[in-house]
C-alpha cells in the first residue's frame, strides 16, 4: 500500500501521538496512519483520493501543523 | 492507484502547469501526475513511500507553493 509521510510540528508527548493518529484516522482516504513522536513523522496509508487540505486541517483542529 | 490531491498556488498559465508537472514527476514515489490550471490541483498518484517535505520542496524550487 503507497504511503505518503508527513512532518508533524508540535508533538511532545504520547497524548499527542494518539491526538493526530485520531485526527488523520479521520480523513477520507485514509487506510492506516502510524505517527511517531521521535522522528516527528506520520506515515498514512491511502486508498482512493487523499486530499492533501483536508488533511492538514484536520491536524491543525487538533492543534498540530503539517511541515510542508 | 491511491491519488494524494494538493492544490498548488501561483500557476498562471500552462508552461506552469508544465513545470509542476515536471518538479512533481521527478519526486520519488510519484508514478503519474496531472496537473489542472483551473482548480490549481495536482492529482499525484504514488508507490511505495511519498515524503511530503520532499514534494513540497521540489514544487517549491520551481517556484510554486504548495497550499496546506
Amino acid at each position: 500500500m503507497p504511503t505518503t509521510r508527513i512532518h508533524v510540528d508540535g508533538m511532545t508527548c504520547q497524548n499527542c501521538v494518539r491526538h493526530v493518529t485520531e485526527a488523520i484516522a479521520e480523513v477520507d482516504g485514509v487506510t492506516s496512519v502510524s505517527v511517531d513522536l521521535d522522528s516527528a513523522t506520520a506515515s498514512v496509508e491511502t486508498d482512493g483520493v487523499l486530499d492533501l487540505a483536508v488533511l492538514t486541517a484536520a491536524v491543525e483542529d487538533a492543534g498540530y501543523n503539517i511541515r510542508g
